[in-house]
């Protein structure tokens, strides 16, 4: 297998950015059970946040969600992450919970909601602009829940144009990234339902549009690290919304449903070149942890995705490539598996002691008294969620 | 096919139970979108209920849902059910929506809890006792979300124990329903995840104690009118949950998703005798009107499954069962198909018109003016919903 | 609904090819069962192939398997086929079932095994020109079946590679039709496993080069519809193989297993001009008749085509358009679902009798003998099927 | 973690059952490629078995095929393989093959197809008499593949009818395993389809039927852990047929598609008291290796068992335990997660040196040159396969 130092080198400049809203409250549709200690503002989701990168070392950026996290004054946001020691990273427009987007935001069949729609992305770049984010994340929660409801072909249309104007606002160090989800909330057709329909649009939006992978948006049984290989080679992967999940869109910490899945995923990624900078992969996580606590939550997924990444980079490739190409079935499985099958974490413990860490991230937030600390403090006002 | 006249009769005695919360608003984690008009007390939904009644004439009970359909005196509701036409069917129960319940009702590791559910369970009967209900729904939200989350064989003992606590409470009228769920809210295990599961603990507690089958229920590709049939032939067939998804448990109004579903389910059900008043098959919708209007959608629902069952009856049984036993497979899926393929929107017409309805419910009830009226007068309070 | 003589005169411009194997045995890897009168060569294929274009009026092409229906003279095959009333249609290549092809053909790791592979393809469009066949199929049973065997990017060079040379070798008047399945025979990657891959690869190929959806070979809850509708925007759909499933790719008789899809589909199509000849899309059944009698299942799936092509030509087109301007999602649902619900079979006897043909083609080949007679004369020689 | 010593000593008693058509050709409905030195007879299958045992020191017996593995002297063929150190394992009856069962077996609609079907199960019995072998499995290919092509409940009533015959056959040493199975070969319904109705029949057939777990089975998302957990809280576990799949019942080597959730299969069978002899659970292989090598494959998936129970032995009951009543998600999760990221692979060598085995068997079988001894010598006669 590949050498350690080899290998320790490379986790080094491994970055997991997270996501604001997985600090907040959320759940299913039956029920959202609220936690002691959740933020009430974005300023309490950057502080939370900050402890996951402290302890993990690889987690230094923190993604918006607008209009979650709308503040007054963006610079003095990023100031804040900063001080916090992390920054402000991705975008997220959200065009789906006003009231008009009952039948769809930039594919809707009213015109001024369709212009409602894209002034909130265009603003999402404004919001871009003064926090130095370099990517916008685009999901749209539109389609269609009955047969006939509209116009599949003319929705294309219609979304079309709106990711053209958003890729005409941005400027030249900024990305548009476009995910794709198979259904929910639409629950007949989707206006992005795969990686196809996303990928189609950034090839006519041009080098600035690229695809993001989230984990849990296929179908049952779908190959997803043959996407992120093949999105690899057209070099439009733009990065991942990580997380896991046993059925749907279960939002289950990453790695903690299939951690081989994950690992194979990873393995494409380095196979494919996607840890090198000039690829640009943001590698996000996207999570909801609905009856588990959020910080342990966040820091337990980071991990997960860093002893999946170890693994992958342990992979001995030239052997692997040797068995290959002889047509060594069960022989280039087993050097894969090899890999899989080592237990990386001693060598992750020595990773962040060399690197100042506490070799044991959990047991270490769990002991610095944090979590006690905040359910004390954030005592009245309302705590955030996905509604605000 | 079978005489038309036959047909009419065996649909005249057809009844569809509808659900409280149907007429409420609901939406996905991601949104609900209230509508104008929507009910803010179970009189309300009641009296949107006997709309649908009124229209179809086959739609005579009302399910309740507690805590949601909570009120000081329900002898008096069902007398106001009376009134407009209809009567309270079913109760459901909730244990899934109090903040104790984050781990689960009555499979909880905390015996406090496990009493709390178990509690709300028998007040649920008490409701039975006040408002002449002869069924007890049971769905519960229980299971874990990670592996090791808890113990799946523990959480079984207490399963069994908490409902055998409830038949043991049901007068000798009553019965227990039991559904069962593959996922959601829970995303690793759910304590009753399939017929099968359900089925073995129905044995175990007797004759009161019968399967539901929500149709939105399975694991994709799951054969439903398989289990119908063997349900059926078990006598352990308690009644539906109607409705119809094309990916996990959409909850679109039934038949609208996959018509040839619907029909191969009535014709298990007729096939089976389950239209006998001694099989007490219980026909009940449970759906999300999430983008359209609510009563409306109720009825067009309510027709769905009346043009699957006209169709279901008209399959010439022994013109089918001649060619199965010849082995005629094109033939034997002729008679099935020639059924399927006639339009019974002109026979079912014709019934209406026989019992005095307006052979269009659907216009006639939007020629009503009930919707404009209720838009109008329902203004102020809480609009009513899945949590209130 | 659109008036019975419009509906009717896009009738009567609607070609379905037919596949010879088909008339072939098929089966399961468990057992493949024989049937009396089973063709013995592409001539007798040929000839029941005739019997459904006689009995229907709207088979007249069949597409040929190379090399299951090698002929030492295809000149002579085609005019046979022609003398029989019917031509020759698309060639199917057939690169997975030489004992080489273990591993891969175009993707092989090894060279030689590629180069063999391309020979084929490139002698499948010397058979085309020998015939007079416009349409070239192309399907690969590549992949792999455990992660790690061979290197998913370089693959993609591979089938690229071969993919051009074809494509070089076309005439200005043939086409290659690159079609993909999720998985079988591969069990962990598939080379060309969704629309997008196919796509990606045919927007490289340029204008010759489309995409084929046969309509079993995707994951569960895959919205098909939703592809043709995205496919024909682009004018990148070449055409379909046609069956149906209830599992995975059964092949089953199209519009058996979900004749609601296959309307939706074939909306689709209607609405994005598929029907129009300068989108050049074929309509092709793919199916494996493994008990049921082969000509009169062809049948069968030719009636359900045409079926749900008359119920998608019935939609009120400008009803549609006019509630989904407006979000009626209720109204919208009922316009096509008008359509679908009509009883369609009146109507395509109606034309059939003006055709000269008899409205029932079931009964009337059944009446026939023809069945009796090939079982009685094709007695000796080797079934054909898919070994040969 | 628990101790070590405890671990192996589990470890030892563990029998896992290989299956004779394992080392025989194999393919897809495509295609079945040969490989040098495959079997030609029984005897050279039970050789190439007792290989596998030679270098695990786990897999001491051999389930044969009947008709695959018929023999005119069983006792003798016992004794042979007594001589290569195992032992005849299971029987496994096979009504799927002939002409006569195209429409079903047992449930076939023809009672003389019945007869002939049940007659073969019987001799099976008879088999098992000759062999000393205790158990029965019967999976049955029944079912239908058109909607209305035979009565589905009837059916239910000719299975029944065929089950208790067999059972009724059976030594009080002897027990009938009953598999299930969603699909494939038949494509729209199967006889039994899931373990409800496998579990069904058995409780009414006794304490000597039992249900047969085959990891391939299920419906897409099933959690195969739970419904080992229930079966076994049951007593109803007879055993399991272990094989992996990326998408439907691809039989790929366990463990090679999601070894995490065989991890999981094998912890609930150690928490459920699976591996204690009165629970008599049979651990059974039931593969196809279509492309890789068969004896280096059964070795490869052996080990592969063995890992995943050695891992679930691992698990720290205690903290687990106590973290489950705890509520604590992430600490529980993380218990269970410890032992599945421990390398057991250190701990299977060294439990291999001390039986005297070499510590890699798949490095010391491809040493051994039995590979390509058995490649020279098996030249001529027919390689056994699915059909003979």
């Amino acid at each position: 297998m590949t050498d350690n130092s080899v290998v320790k080198a490379a986790l080094r400049k491994q970055a997991i950015e997270l996501p604001s809203w997985a600090f907040a409250n959320s759940g299913t549709r039956f029920k959202v059970f609220g936690q002691p200690g959740v933020p009430r503002t974005p300023h309490e989701k950057i502080a939370d946040a900050a402890q996951v990168h402290r302890y993990t070392g690889v987690a230094p950026s923190v993604a918006l969600h607008i209009p979650w996290d709308t503040v007054d004054d963006y610079g003095e946001l990023a100031a804040y992450a900063r001080e916090q020691g992390v920054r402000i990273g991705t975008i997220n427009s959200n065009v789906f919970q006003d009231d008009d987007f009952k039948l769809g935001s930039v594919a809707n069949p009213d015109p001024a909601i369709r212009a409602k729609a894209l002034d909130h992305l265009l603003a999402c770049v404004d919001v871009m602009d003064a926090t130095g984010s370099a990517d916008l994340k685009l999901w749209f929660a539109d389609g269609t829940n009955y047969p006939g409801q509209d116009d599949v072909r003319v929705r294309q249309d219609r979304l079309a144009e709106a990711l053209e104007a958003v890729r005409d606002r941005l400027s030249p160090d900024q990305r548009m990234l476009l995910e794709y989800k198979l259904f929910e909330p639409a629950f007949y057709t989707t206006d992005v339902p795969d990686w196809g329909t996303a990928y189609a649009h950034c090839l006519k939006l041009g080098d600035r549009a690229q695809v993001v992978v989230d984990t849990g948006h296929h179908a049952p049984s779908t190959n997803i690290e043959f996407i992120v290989a093949f999105l690899l080679r057209e070099h439009k992967l733009g990065g991942f919304d990580f997380n896991s999940r046993f059925y749907a869109d279960d939002d289950l910490m990453v790695g903690a449903a299939d951690p081989f899945q994950l690992f194979r995923i990873m393995y494409e990624v380095v196979r494919g070149g996607g840890f090198e900078p000039e690829e640009g992969i943001a590698f996000m996580l996207d999570q909801c942890h609905n009856i588990e606590p959020k910080i342990p939550g966040q820091i337990r997924s980071v991990l997960n995705v860093q002893e999946a990444t170890a693994k992958a980079l342990l992979v001995d490739a030239e052997a692997l490539s040797a068995a290959q190409r002889a047509g060594d079935v069960l022989g280039a499985n087993a050097v894969l598996m090899d890999a899989y099958n080592t237990d990386v974490r001693p060598l992750l413990a020595e990773l962040r002691a060399e690197e100042g860490l506490d070799p044991d991230p959990m047991a270490a937030f769990a002991r610095s008294g944090y979590m006690e600390a905040i359910a004390a403090e954030r005592v009245g006002g309302q705590q955030a969620g996905w509604g605000a």
